[in-house]
């Protein structure tokens, strides 16, 4: 993730690194603004940046001052630029994803497709769920507010969640926290010391396993093949390495959205258990069944291991801006799992988790309308990337938010640098790998609109046309950005 | 902190060491449904425990599995216990703070007085402030939500909140988090490794100390005395310990409530340059100024040493049911942060975000309320405890949320104790020592109102009687649950 702070010279030189102006003739503070301009369209410069000074811009590029002067005023009538006495210059992109009009001479209309992030906006109902839970707080304004394992009402909803799934649940076993990967950091902290071997898959959602490594635990890969997780090889890894721990995503893993059939689980819990593995299992994309029903689905992993500590969030299922996550540990863990907690953070807010509940209520309509989002989006990604890149292979998958897709060539991160200044942002295979590689492959969500997902892919196959077998591969960056 | 779950050895013995029942002649179900009753209203089954189950309590106690079921049914009845299919019979506080209602032979209707917690709570307007945001909130609804370090808007309003205090920040420089402690793990975790150690103040904040410690660092505790940070002192411990971190709380400390004058923040942080260690300074209680007007506070303390890191939260200015909390960092550390952040959480929720920012606009006047009560509360409690316990000692704060009684004796663990069945929680002075001892300290926090607060100090007083000098002092608990 980029920082929200950009130097001098890091604008110069990303400035100098464009293309040439497309009309040489144009006054210099239109130039400049344009250049500007593009480094946020492209996602080189993130909403909410501060620029640099007018006064230090200045001087960096040799300049005078009205035209960098002049270029800011530009931005600030196109809404790119919000500037305030004493924060200096911050830029805002104007409705948001969307992007802003023309601007003058070399303009390219590129609108932001940030596909690095596979998480859906919020469903219809989402407001309504905020209104009504903001007409239940008056009841929790007379306290203190403190809820550090979560209110319990909302334990209790997760617990009869996981007892319908086939998991019988109490709601001490329940801990509230502000997303998957803060449970994840809870767990990490209560059960691993530096130097212990932590067992995850490869490929792998990435911020799981830059949680893993800043907890001074030491990864092992376990590759996955075009089926998803083998339980042999899992055996296998476990045993060699002496993993105390596996982080595992069996239901529509991120990124290859393979399913774990039944079957498999119970070889996988004969695994864990016959090599004294804890199992934590991530259930963050569990509910989003596309080509799954739920009575279709396997029993959660627990069901199979009851010494596995499960992980949920709100963020994929309902919406990224809802941080509400959650744990289910067994009994015996619990005490330790809560102190670990409150080293960490003090809770979840108490309006997050009334949402929460709200949401839990309507779970089956809000579903529904998400599942078959989100149908549509995968079908619409397929076609195009079949149409426009017909040589790339991948695996349908039967639920989850993205597609995993193994290119013909190893040049992912090459790709993804390819694409930027087209607009596409894109996370390159290598993110995902445990022991880097997969070089091959790349992740494309589908969280996002078909037709956008569409433009998304027209832009990657120009990018991939020149990355896979251009002359002007080897300077791509260069060349692409006009 | 208590977890929430309860073995149920815990409760068969904790129903033991409780007084015999008033009235011997009760039934035997309603016997024990006063006594699991009184272990809720005392604090020591907590609202959302699951009691064990009917069964094996009954296999526990040696009694007859009709007596358990009505006790649970009576308990179910008053408001004590939910009970749901597969979860098991849940605790449950009726009407909250303000306890239940009278429950046959025996019963005291205590109501619990909760003064673990130095959190008030909400003032006017923060079901507006919510109101207010969730109408906000459609803006963001199209979008993943993800702002993994805070909304620009947000984090502008925070950095002009910074300079207004004399400390010019950019809102590059701020990382929003979901509360002071979540801020300080983010700093533990970029700026720590195993060994490494921190000097933090003794007395200082329990959750803090728990932090450092569990992030594999080595605490280096500092004393304070009446008058607070002792800068010489400080001086002395940066050098022979060799401390990387100095946690301070400079203004209105917790729990002392002291205030560092600007004359000695110079010399701490010259202090600090000197031996290298770097500040990170949580200012929590930094609003809640009683005595000291917004224009006669000293400037926050990184405006006299530019390495510093500053805490924010608004749990204690505004409410803990909120969990928004920032830092404020060095540029040149910012990148550092974010990195670790990003292992820990993926952000904070929007709409909390929204109603910070709603709360930051209206800061004045939701805090000359808070002030107001704040200044009611605190002498309320200084007249009672003068009246009522005239040999205890104290340094009445100028701000800040709670008193640090010096007792004549080295008895405050016992006093916690023996004050519990009375129906008052109260965190014993050794719980914020960071090497222990303290034992001659108690913290009474002053967030509730004035009139609770004269009656705790009469049931402490009551307490204190009897640790203090009593001939029971020794069996104070067993006699005192009575």
């Amino acid at each position: 993730m980029a920082t929200r702070t950009v130097s001098v010279s890091t604008v110069v030189s990303q400035l100098r690194s464009g293309a040439p102006q497309a009309h040489p003739a144009a006054p210099a503070y239109q130039a400049l603004a344009e250049g500007l301009r593009r480094l946020v369209a492209d996602g080189r410069i993130l909403d909410g940046t501060r620029l640099p000074s007018e006064r230090t811009l200045t001087a960096a590029l040799g300049t005078s001052r009205t035209t960098v002067a002049a270029a800011y005023a530009v931005l600030r009538d196109r809404g790119y630029l919000v500037s305030r006495q004493g924060s200096g210059s911050v830029v805002t992109v104007p409705g948001g994803r969307s992007g802003g009009g023309p601007l003058g001479p070399g303009d390219t209309s590129l609108d932001l497709i940030d596909l690095s992030i596979a998480a859906p906006s919020a469903p219809p109902g989402m407001a309504e769920a905020f209104e009504e839970a903001v007409s239940e707080l008056p009841r929790h304004l007379g306290g203190a507010g403190y809820s550090p394992f979560g209110l319990p009402e909302l334990r209790e909803l997760l617990a009869q969640r996981y007892a319908t799934r086939g998991l019988e649940t109490t709601p001490g076993q329940i801990m509230v926290t502000t997303g998957a990967l803060a449970a994840l950091s809870v767990v990490l902290r209560a059960m691993v010391g530096p130097g212990d071997r932590v067992l995850m898959e490869s490929p792998t959602y990435p911020n799981a396993l830059a949680s893993v490594r800043d907890s001074g635990a030491r990864t092992v890969g376990l590759p996955l093949d075009a089926a998803g997780l083998d339980p042999h090889a899992l055996d296998v890894a476990l045993r060699q390495s002496s993993a105390t721990l596996a982080y595992l995503i069996p239901d529509f893993q991120n990124p290859t959205g393979t399913l774990v059939d039944e079957s498999t689980r119970v070889q996988v819990a004969a695994s864990l258990r016959r090599q004294r593995a804890v199992a934590v299992i991530d259930e963050t994309p569990a509910e989003l069944g596309i080509d799954v029903a739920d009575h279709e689905m396997p029993r959660p992993l627990a069901a199979f291991d009851e010494r596995a500590v499960t992980l949920g969030s709100a963020s994929k299922t309902y919406w990224g801006g809802l941080r509400v996550g959650w744990l289910r540990a067994p009994e015996r863990d619990v005490a330790r799992l809560e102190q670990a907690r409150l080293s960490l953070d003090l809770g979840v807010p108490v309006l997050e988790q009334l949402v929460l509940k709200r949401l839990l209520v309507k779970r089956d309509s809000v579903l529904a309308h998400r599942r078959s989002e989100l149908r549509s989006s995968r079908d619409a990604l397929t076609a195009a990337l079949r149409r426009r890149l017909p040589d790339w292979r991948f695996t349908v998958p039967t639920g989850g938010l993205s597609l995993w897709c193994e290119l013909p060539q190893p040049r992912s991160s090459a790709l993804c640098d390819a694409v930027a200044p087209l607009g596409v942002r894109l996370a390159p295979g290598s993110s995902f790998g445990v022991e880097g590689g997969l070089e091959s492959f790349v992740r494309i969500p589908y969280a996002v609109h078909g037709d956008v997902l569409t433009d998304a892919v027209d832009r990657i196959a120009r990018a991939w046309g020149l990355v896979a077998e251009g002359p002007a591969a080897g300077t791509a960056r260069g060349t692409l950005i006009a």
